[in-house]
């Protein structure tokens, strides 16, 4: 599955004005697991600052396809999306980058060529070249500021490529942090015995408020949920107060 | 609840080595409807390289709390959250940023405020300052590959904020493209008819292929499912053929 959002999909950058943000679009892609690029007529490629901003990603942009015309650079491709940063009323499927994830997957494992285009930094795609897509993606931007850097559409875009295939591959799976088996019942009714003798020991409980309290920390302990090396480092302080008291007492 | 996600959400870089990396986060955040950032001792700042990449943000530049330490700019937060590069064997709860997006709108439902940290460049959050932490969270990056830009994870997390805030809103609608009717079984029927009666006209069925032919275009024309403008269309095409052969025989 994430085989083929390497091998399956290519990013079309249509006339990029700044070098750059070819750079920074390579390193976008590579960080989530694509590497097909293509560039219709760049203003300035290559070039060092593309490269310097790559930072690593350089493969990228060695084996980035210049092409001369869009038509050129989808000519192999059977499904096509284009990117818009303004919500037109033009008569393609408009979809939120989820959703084009989704279906972008869809393409992708029936072994299918996809092509994800964005256009020029300052104008976007032409309705002449939305024209040659399928459906049409719009990252749901503030309407008070929707000026998204031109990498920074390509990162979310690949972020929820990479997100679905995760999912789909059942792979998406964050390594848990306890490494020890959480405290029973049991454990955790000893340790209140413990708690309760010591507060009965240091003067903390007297009879009027013992429940009330007792009931309130048995919530907050509660809510720790220790393991039982956590738990017993909590029972090693009680120990602990238990053996000072008894100390000082000799 | 979108305004959750402007009031009651801290942006936290945590000595920022880059300036530019502070104007591409305020960005953005901007783009994604965040608007307060806090910045804890930044290598350089005021620069006039991270304005001219805010790009517009330049209020969430103004309006930066600069602070010299981490406590300082998580003082009035009541939910912390760590970004981590590397999955590390801390003793944090590990979540992916869509897993991420629904805590922290948990947590601004109920009016709290929330702290989303992120390291220096090279080096991401220490262990100690994980320690503050309630949560960790991780960008699934491609393991070969996962050297992330920091307005690029910003840009991510934000992202996936806003998408969550909107689903949870129900604000998630994209414009439907269609303005139009879709035709009704009956409209297409009498398109076949008429496509039908086109075709033996200019001699392209003959007895033997008729149905299997007339079967494909009906699987063809049925994938349009077009609305009744686009088929008035399509049975214009049809009239105009009718036409033209008519005139040529006079």
């Amino acid at each position: 599955m994430l085989e083929h959002l390497s091998n399956n999909i290519t990013i079309v950058l249509v006339n990029p004005s700044h070098p750059g943000n070819i750079g920074s679009t390579a390193r976008a892609m590579k960080t989530m697991g694509l590497h097909k690029l293509a560039l219709v007529n760049p203003d300035d490629f290559p070039n060092s600052h593309a490269n310097a901003l790559a930072c690593g990603a350089d493969d990228l942009l060695d084996n980035a396809r210049v092409c001369s015309t869009l038509e050129e650079a989808l000519a192999d491709c059977q499904f096509v999306v284009g990117t818009s940063a303004r919500v037109r009323g033009v008569s393609l499927p408009l979809v939120d980058p989820r959703s084009c994830a989704h279906s972008i997957l869809k393409e992708v494992n029936q072994g299918l060529q996809v092509a994800l285009i964005f256009g020029r930094e300052d104008k976007g795609l032409t309705n002449e070249q939305l024209q040659r897509c399928h459906l049409q993606v719009h990252i749901p931007t503030n309407e008070e500021f929707s000026s998204l850097n031109l990498a920074a559409a390509v990162q979310v875009l690949c972020y929820e490529l990479r997100m679905c295939g995760l999912l789909d591959a059942d792979k998406l799976e964050m390594p848990k942090p306890r490494s020890h088996e959480l405290a029973s019942v049991e454990d955790m009714e000893r340790y209140y015995e413990h708690l309760h003798e010591v507060l009965v020991e240091i003067g903390f409980l007297d009879h009027s408020s013992h429940e009330k309290i007792m009931a309130k920390l048995r919530r907050m302990y509660g809510r720790i949920r220790p393991d039982r090396v956590e738990l017993s480092i909590l029972r090693g302080t009680l120990s602990e107060t238990q053996r000072t008291i008894s100390d000082a007492k000799k």
